[in-house]
């Protein structure tokens, strides 16, 4: 192991989501994965447990590694990276965070009162939930979260038009790739030629996750969820990566369309001053084609593939308070791993990993 | 020919909805195709110059039909169905309107004041701006246009709603099929693992003429469109057929949503009413599955395929005077040549067709 | 019950396989849906319990049928279809064939010596393995099986050629569908922009299983394998129904290409002699379009959708001794369901079924 | 322009091999793209007459630069990389060829006597045409052909093979990317949920051009093409990039699977010992596993992405003296522009660019 590397475990290792935590820290300046946790693949070696669905490949040592089963209490790593299933992740998620600093991307604990739910450019402060997490959970470790795929590039686009504009009302309709869905996921006998307009619990998901991010710490140490309205319609679409969303804004001051497009584009946030080595010189990045963004073409834009939110077809709405765009992000990279990685190297530089 | 059928031109016949006129039209009980037109094929046989899409394949009978080229002045026919690109459509469609009776579905006069855009369903009184036309135009023939293709299950599923609650503003996200593009239409390297959040001009057409259609008769005999405020963002989707689309809508009266399922169950129409032939049982389909409707499955639902709506996941907005739903309509059928025809049956049962 | 009707059950109905059977029998003129059998979804309603695929919508009726357990020796019926996975048909296909006149098409007994493996227009002789098969079973019913859905195509193709010209190595390669994957099957991540070359078994069962089928019975009351080579690559494609398959073919004797083109055409077999329900007119359809058949276009062509064999591009190998050509079956229908009921609408003609 | 480094012009820039060779030459360490030949685009900047497929995006220099109407007699370049449609290619190569070292993928050309149709590895020694070629035209310049994108992969895999077992006959059977047929190219209403049985030409171009690449020089100076036959079978499937091949491989020694397998791992060709810029490690991956290769993991594998044939299923056929296996090639990197490029650094390492 490199010298001054941390160790990370990444648990749920052979998922969508696991796969892009190999991929991404195989060769991560700061972190080294030292650490595979599998449940119906634990006591195989993980390439004959993986079935690998990117074209990138791990390295030999990756493939050789043995995948474990879960065991928070005999482990011995720096930082752990999981991204379990719901149910499972009640159960983990917690377990780990007694232990080791956690980053989940699970939904099980993103609404909890005591854990912040992080996207590093929107919501850095909300960091500070952690003191109340310790006081009153007694772990040596700690747990943030990531939130839903569909809600990262939401917010990230939401915030800086925000504090602009103060907005009242979003409708957003998302086309969302299969790779959201997990594997083996949606079946392709279902997608072919088709659309499915439904996906089990993540409207509501989407829309709560936003206004907790966008929340505000109160005087109390607690988030107070920000009162915008967020209706959101979902769509699975037949595309691998990236997750597109359509937004109608309302605003409550007017909106200068170039002056909008001007504000997403110098959208910086604490990643990019503290120069993170997965945070991308451009969180956001705007495009001016009348079709743009498009998943195939965008979804690994910018300095750190698959970490910028694209953003197209700026437009007024109705009236003068009102706004039109459509946004692409990424969904297992910055909609999952690659965000929890960067959340990670936050918390080093802020000293949150011991 | 058939004793006593009316003689059918198809103009555009090797397109996308040309070829969906030949499949409705082979085997109806009024009208008998008696003459094919286009202009790259023109010479050939119809077997010849057609690249038929559809798994259905036209008789012997068609298939050795000479495609002539677009003669209106020597055409001698009872009615023309019209399915040209915009520019051939403002050369010809007032050319054979001159002469005969004419239902055009090209954008072209769809939005002039003495030309009716028609649903049968929605707006039949809309016939008497044939009137104006008359007298306007010196015609011996009329013209009739069928609307956009997304404009129309559209219009179909507000116009009921609209009457029992008022709407205020209907925010629509839409995931259109490819045949909606013609042929050639979309390169497949664009839309394969891809979708395009864009079609030319797509949005503005589907509010301007949704609002004329929910538009109301004025005392001077023109249309006043509706003042519902429609916003429209479109995505083509890698799906053959079948328009899909996610609508938010605002309303003057509170909304009961059991209540908004039975007004859209229990709509009907002029064609229900005139027992038109290709009038379907149901006009809308209300669906309670989850996550229906779905273009593969749904989109020849119903007594004449591909002539019904389908509506699904209907459910509350963010408060109590708002309504969200999916619906799906035929984009070839519903939304071109089907309403066409449905056009010309409610006409030749009203007079208009000679 | 209508009556005269045979009581038929089917076991694994709410796969694939079983909702083609559904779709099938639900207004077959011998056949009456008596009985549904499925494992994971027994005690529930079939409309509860199926993930309906197709676009055809089973009536109320079956929709709330019950699916019951499989418990061969309590039912009831005159006829068993039966679709389940490998292990399963190993403990319930005997079971059912103790009791009741079975068609399987599973692949569990295809190859049992006292099994016939037909294609009703292929090999209608080989039932009299059944003499066999009674003697050495003891059952009161039969077990006849439904081959591959890729060897069904292919057999039915090859049995004229092989009478007229003698074959003496076909060389074929497959472009399947994913419904033969069963559901849910591939996962869409898998198949999306892809294509992969192998499924498990396959290759295999169509060599064996062809030339069991071509295979002539002896003296000794069995079949022996006809002594053609077939070399079979297969390929899973992203298409929904309908397994393309070309072949290269060498003969013994000299090729005629129109010839061969005629001997396809004019083949026919007991079913079209007997004016079975569900035989096609014309079980081999010769196309001359230099790029068919195509899956989409061609799957549900002939007077029985879905149950003829599509060929086309016949033309000339690399001497005169040689031919090329492409073929479609549908995998669900002529591969499966359809093979299946039409096996049994035979043995109901020739007095098997009591 | 970097000191040193040898002009490039490359004509039919717009389409999708032009892309590639974009991507390819930006960073290249020995050719500057300086002139972008285009037809219908010519007159605009690259940025805005390319309809740009990739997820790479050019510089701003280049999609700043103007694309010209090819003018062969006035242009000064180094060498020239012409990508053009067959009959533009008939017109312009020769005149190219005729004051500049020019590599074409254009069919035209490939079969004529003193024209080189090469891949680096299999071939080199076909160079040598190219002294007959300039007394016989009297060039300036001279002209070499890059193969059919299906032929490459073929002719890569066969060479070794042909080498060590001396191949009898080849029965290939393609499924082939979207890329292959340039842009616009398939529609999209063609190809979802379907695959088309045929391309143009291409069966004779295949089999034609492979014999030639694996020809002999003969002392008169000129190819004899190798006397193996080659029965090619082509599918159009719905992947965006990498043609696969499933080839039954008749033989006149013995094949021992192993062996054959250690036969491609090893092989090496000129480019590799000259470690040209463009060369991989290893111009053929074998993989072992039962479903490999996949057109979407595997097109871009290799030290040089998308220059590397992946080879896999490696396995006997009917007897002892066959083989069977299947391949995949990047049908736009290898099978075209990065074929034609690393032409192109032999020539220069070898003298022939001046």
């Amino acid at each position: 192991m490199a010298k001054g590397k941390l160790r990370a475990a990444i648990v749920g290792v052979t998922g969508m989501v696991g796969q892009q935590y190999v991929r991404m820290l195989e060769n991560h300046p700061w972190f080294e994965i030292s650490t595979l946790v599998g449940n119906r693949s634990a006591g195989k070696l993980y390439g004959e447990a993986v079935e690998w669905i990117d074209s990138y490949e791990p390295s030999e040592r990756i493939m050789n590694m043995p995948v474990r089963v879960a065991n928070p209490e005999s482990d011995d790593v720096d930082v752990v990276f999981a991204s379990l299933p719901t149910e499972a992740a009640y159960q983990l998620d917690t377990r780990y965070a007694a232990r080791f600093p956690t980053v989940s991307d699970a939904s099980s604990y993103r609404m909890e009162p005591d854990v912040p739910l992080l996207i590093p450019e929107v919501n850095p402060d909300h960091l500070s939930l952690l003191e109340a997490q310790r006081r009153g959970r007694g772990w040596r470790g700690l747990l943030v979260t990531s939130p839903n795929c569909t809600a990262t590039g939401l917010a990230m686009v939401l915030k800086p038009l925000h504090d602009a504009y103060r907005l009242r009302k979003v409708v957003v309709s998302t086309l969302q790739a299969l790779s959201g869905a997990g594997y083996p996921g949606v079946p392709s006998l279902r997608i072919i030629d088709n659309v499915i307009p439904y996906i089990k619990g993540e409207e509501d998901k989407v829309a709560a996750e936003t206004k907790k991010m966008l929340g505000k710490l109160t005087d109390s140490g607690t988030v107070s969820p920000d009162p915008v309205g967020i209706s959101v319609m979902v769509h699975r679409v037949a595309t691998i990566d990236g997750h597109l969303e359509s937004a109608y804004i309302e605003t409550e001051r007017p909106v200068d369309v170039e002056e909008a497009k001007e504000i997403l584009r110098d959208f910086r946030g604490r990643p990019q001053e503290m120069k993170l080595p997965t945070a991308p010189e451009r969180p956001i990045i705007v495009r001016e084609e009348e079709d743009r963004p498009q998943p195939r073409l965008d979804r690994m834009a910018g300095s750190v593939p698959g970490m910028s939110v694209v953003v197209g077809r700026v437009r007024r709405g109705l009236d003068e308070r009102s706004l039109r765009l459509t946004l692409l992000s990424h969904n297992t990279i910055r909609g999952a791993a690659g965000n929890a990685i960067l959340i990670a190297e936050m918390m080093r530089e802020l000293g949150y990993l011991g």
